[in-house]
């Protein structure tokens, strides 16, 4: 329905950014942000900041700027943060087990309700307070809890395969921690994260800035 | 020098799926892979795949496609992932710990010497083999063992804290996980990974397709 969801994908990554310093700012009691304070504390041209908040559907006002509680909530909206999505993760090796961990997700809308392994030294046992049960009940148990987002950190070899039950239990979302490229039907959402790709960016950014010191 | 180092950075952050992809064929022993195999392997347009090769300084063939072995060499120096960049992780909590234990770094150029922390608890501790040290040696180390990239994994508030001690001690690139946007000079590479960006992406994609079946 509205047409300021299809904001491009920078925008959508910066948000996050823009929460944390509106979240900082409110903390402070301040009740404004200026255009020019985000752009500075976030590295971005005024441009660009109001056009990230305007997707939003926050309209900055000359001289004060932002307001900062209603920033907060446009975006906490936006990004669909209010409500809660419930997940669950697969595969608690050391990259799932982390993520377990992280407090953060509560306040961004997801609650990983349940791990799911197949190995027997973990099955029973918590991580991080969240129970860890036997990858072969996953779908039983997305189904009767109306899982909604799926948390791949399986090995690589077992990536699809995982993504397959899941699908099929009923999940629509997938955030992909395994380096495998997911076949999906397309009413389906992936969200890839990939370590190689940031250490990519990093390697050829840093090649860069070496060859222009000679 | 080379001007194909200007590559767009999404085209960056895919040539590790490339890689991958082209192992595998190597793996099976297959010497060509097809530009429509790639773009069908990897959900992209065959015009996007010759356009990302491109930069790498490889032409494909008409009818044949890409010859594998040329292929992986030139995406790997492209990359800079045959040399090798000597790394410290600072923040041996969860997700630190994760990362001490990806193997998959040794083989994109990126070799995690030592970690730093500043809890007894894990101090003079080896994490998969890798020992943690006192961060207030965090400089010495790096000076002495000529350390070029510097792996942030503290709490945010400590984030700029040791993204200061590790510029000051000569680190040129910082791979950046905790959530603060950092302040370095501009001869500084800061390559920032961040969850919430990618869980944002995720809710607001999840949250479009939901309103499209409705």
């Amino acid at each position: 329905m509205e047409t300021s969801k299809t904001a491009p994908m920078p925008t959508i990554r910066r948000l996050p950014a823009y929460l944390r310093l509106l979240i900082e700012y409110n903390r402070a009691g301040l009740e404004w942000i200026s255009t020019t304070a985000i752009a500075a504390e976030l590295d971005l041209k005024p441009i660009q900041v109001r056009k990230d908040m305007s997707f939003t559907g926050i309209i900055g006002k000359p001289r004060k700027g932002f307001e900062v509680k209603e920033s907060i909530s446009a975006i906490e909206s936006f990004l669909g943060w209010q409500r809660e999505s419930k997940a669950v993760l697969a595969g608690c090796g050391a990259l799932g087990s982390a993520l377990l961990g992280y407090r953060g997700f509560t306040h961004q809308g997801l609650k990983i309700q349940a791990a799911f392994d197949q190995s027997r030294e973990v099955i029973g046992k918590t991580i991080h307070g969240i129970p860890v049960l036997d990858i072969a009940d996953l779908k039983k148990y997305v189904i009767e809890n109306i899982v909604t987002v799926g948390i791949i950190t399986v090995p690589e070899q077992f990536g699809q395969q995982v993504a397959d039950i899941m699908v099929d239990s009923g999940i629509t979302g997938l955030w992909n921690f395994s380096p495998v490229k997911l076949k999906v039907p397309s009413n389906i959402t992936v969200q890839n994260e990939d370590l190689s790709s940031g250490l990519a960016v990093l390697s050829v950014r840093l090649g860069e800035n070496q060859n222009n010191e000679l």
